[in-house]
């Protein structure tokens, strides 16, 4: 949970900018003699293809075309590095050239010129939504751990512009995007099969790790996990009643359920106010560029890789718990 | 965030179980000349008393008496790990003869054997909320560092039972004590005074870090940060008007503010059913014992103390963003 | 290998000073079940007592009674953190009043200093030979978990004061001690019975873990792997042809040998000249207090313990190694 | 120092193997504000290339031509990852079609196999010392944050096939060569500059840094810090007046010197007998494909860039130190 590095045995640290030459990521320890191949990290990817969601996308269109550079041999992990690299190929510098000193708001531009005293102005640089693949790519690895395992992570919209019933949501994200605004969403996130056991008492609790990968995605502002916020209105007699998928923050063998809270994507057509910070003045901001107004529709493959990511490297750890392997998962 | 490790920096290992000997910590990177004495931990410890929050605390009174044992010199920190210890006075391990093979329900006795082969089942051994004791003693000396940044941190409870005028809240709190219930509550917590430039993209995010270390607390079910969940219904051009303390995962200089979900208290007074594990059988169950029925009334240090945490670790990260001394926060 | 933690998932921090309350460690990442008792500690910090190398050791003798504080129930490990503490009960603060403000030769007292600009001057403070006992109360625990693979460690003195046979070169370290000077020496290691399969390429190698753990320990100066400094004037065709514990920084299951070079004991009787800090001026120095003169003869307990700690952390990585567990050691 | 990852603040992760694609490296933690180009990383690559040392050094020429990927921004970093990959081009697999099952002498082959049950055994794989390109690109990136405080880096070759005049030394390694033998050698390196107070103890101390650093890189059996193993042979009364370029683990300010032992190299033209796993018998070996018969001749920039890895991290890790910035190196 250090910068760009995510997991203490499954390890994955990621890179790219959004204009830079290319994003990817490094996963370092990947067991030795999982079948996997090029075609299992690009069915990922077109998951969080512009317009899979339906509403509100970006209309920057890439192929998004990943290569393994290591780790494999023969159609199996070797148990090392697992190199993996997306070129861009569709992006438009120019779009940006405007916000070169312009905090958007909303946006993390003030933010992360304040930390590093620079910042790749072009698309967001690395606070861009693009980063996002290198997630995607890593979590398609770790998704074939844990579906090994039998396990099965479903993330789906469950609310969108505050509207639950989603075919209704979704024409009123249609709406806003049409009159220059943006719409923020709930995804909602199921997992099945995941044995008893998982999760490191006490700063690695299952669910911690879970609220930190999904805080760690762009424009996420909450979480929950099972009834979550309703649960603090509830009485314990009530409460205890509730199958529960994580207890003490290990697993319990039930389904874990969570949902996670999206800000409606901060670049929007319409006209705005910005501080230019080299003129130290509110100026009158355009946001041109392709942007999505919608983030949750393009944010499911997201979710579901990072909650991958979690699993898996838990699964991993959970083979040390114990001094005798037979209780070794 | 592994098991019992917070932190990269400002590092810190707790130990301890509820019935066992003692608890602590040791704290790895305090930078050294900070001024300490024992009595900064007392004074937060004594905020975790029972009978701070005024309803529904554990009867269990204990003197919770710290004692530094290295890493300090003359009053000030040396730069070596700071070890705090606090000893179990007052622990009754009789109370829990009848619940070595029991699984309380809404408890965590099924996942840790799960998850070990083998449980510490007195007063919920390390899964008890005593545990978070060793996190206001590591928290004291985190809060010294944050403060000589001028930063403060102030949690408060901000809705109990379902009630968010506080003192009508309490009253609900006590009634359902009485009648051997159980209540949960919203913990909210603003920090003020944050310098712009905190927190660690695209994985460490400020936010991602305060999830993480929120949800490691035991009986949180979720965290929300600014208009979290009820931003999801919001329009950009909306929501992009409203300060946010924390964008693209970095501090921006405005206030953090956030709502921390507590689950009613597992353990009630009222009879219930419960696995038991030896005999694999429904059995009943009365839990006997000295518990807290409401535990936010507990836990308003412990979020202050996670949060010092987080500050703390990323405060001395930040010093390592930029080559350049001169940005150095 | 940061400051005070060693480790990646059998963890140890060590905490204490020289003359402060007391010392210890705790252990995060012991696997649940592992029959552990405080006697098991006991014997190993009773082989680091002084006299037991026969030579030149420190005539400060405490008692270092260990306590186990946590992690323990019924006998066996919880899966949960070990803490050890051990109390300083002999110290004499006041034999070190003299250096509060000068630089012992060949002592940590500048480097320190410059460090962290604050140090506990009374008997080197942490940087004190006292620390080992941390290594020592650990490496028990890790002790037995690499008996349980089956594999022996041993150490033993192997030269001193440039001397290859034993007896003749205590001889001649008394003779040394006797003049108010000390001795250097080499403490050899040989490791029997580890598994092929055992160390992390490419950073965390087997030979690249015993290196920085031997290395950690103060007074060492140089590590050697079987022939070591000799392999560099042999041939290909010559070296080929001895059997190697360690190939590519992985075991290979022959035994691992290895060589520990120790610098003579810095603190001796003779006058010396030294560096006052405060006045910034050289100034006539003798040393009082109890010291060893011949560092080797106590630190074969501590190589011991370092050995263990570093099989103990890889026994529990290689169940990692692949994604089949029947691979698994 | 786990497995493919090193560093805790400027962290390198490096990836790829002999004849994959590619091979590189991710550095996060690489502070923003540096002045950084494509050609700093070349003129490195070109320092480890064939025919550098003068002797012994294998045929295979490629282009090594470097890509940043990321983390670069208008000649500086960004404070994001940077990426660097370097493709493979003159790879010949099938020079190693007689390997497959083969476990050559004094290589890696058998424990490899052992530990991930699976290898690349084309040029060694991962285990190549093609591997050490990565640590060259990114110690180029370390060297000029090393080079930004002013420290000096300085590694040569000091001895080969036991002979220390180099000239002579060379000569031999030639004739060895010519016989199809291989010959080892030591590499030596001066580091002057350094500030007092880098090295984080007890477990992360600057030679036990240095020593894992070493350790790490193919074919080292050893290492010794200033006289080292002559040392041990030395009284304190003598030794205690040598100045020292670490003390307890942390910089003095003094020159740091240390002498690092390769073994002859094991690939060598004479014919061998060696160990079929597939069949399980000893079969007669002819290695072909091309290979470094003296190891040190390529090794001088990898030590190099080792020794500025260790370094750039602790100057970072120094900052944290103290409360004080001022104090902050």
């Amino acid at each position: 949970m250090s910068g760009n590095v995510f997991g203490e045995l499954f390890k994955v640290v990621t890179f790219g900018e959004s204009h830079g030459p290319g994003l990817g990521c490094v996963i370092d320890g990947c067991p030795a003699g999982l079948e996997l191949s090029v075609d299992d990290i690009r069915q990922e990817l077109l998951k969080r293809r512009p317009g899979q969601g339906g509403a509100g996308t970006t209309s920057r269109k890439e192929a998004d075309e990943p290569e393994i550079l290591s780790g494999l041999f023969e159609g199996k992990t070797l148990g090392t590095p697992i190199a993996i690299l997306v070129r861009n190929t569709n992006s438009n510098s120019a779009d940006y050239d405007n916000l070169r000193n312009v905090c958007r708001p909303g946006h993390a531009d003030f933010s992360w010129q304040a930390k590093y005293g620079i910042r790749d102005h072009r698309g967001g640089g690395r606070s861009s939504g693009r980063e996002t693949l290198c997630r995607v790519a890593a979590g398609a690895v770790a998704k074939k751990i844990v579906a090994s395992y039998g396990i099965e992570i479903k993330a789906w919209i469950s609310s969108a512009a505050g509207i639950d019933d989603i075919d209704e949501a979704l024409k009123a994200v249609e709406a806003i995007h049409a009159e220059g605004d943006s719409a923020g969403g709930i995804v909602s996130c199921i997992v099945k099969g995941v044995p008893a056991g998982l999760g490191e008492p006490v700063f690695g609790k299952l669910d911690a790790r879970l609220a930190a990968a999904m805080l760690s995605v762009g424009a996420v502002k909450g979480i929950e996990f099972g009834s979550g916020f309703a649960a603090a209105a509830k009485r314990g007699s009530e409460n205890n009643k509730i199958p529960d998928g994580i207890l003490g923050g290990i697993s319990t063998g039930q389904d874990i359920e969570f949902k996670v809270a999206f800000k409606p994507a901060p670049s929007i057509a319409k006209p705005q106010k910005a501080l230019n910070m080299e003129k130290n003045e509110i100026v009158d901001l355009v946001i041109k560029g392709r942007h999505d107004s919608f983030i949750p529709a393009r944010a499911v493959p997201v979710i579901e890789a990072m909650t991958a990511l979690v699993l898996a490297d838990l699964l991993l750890l959970q083979r040390s718990a114990s001094l005798s392997l037979s209780t070794v998962h």
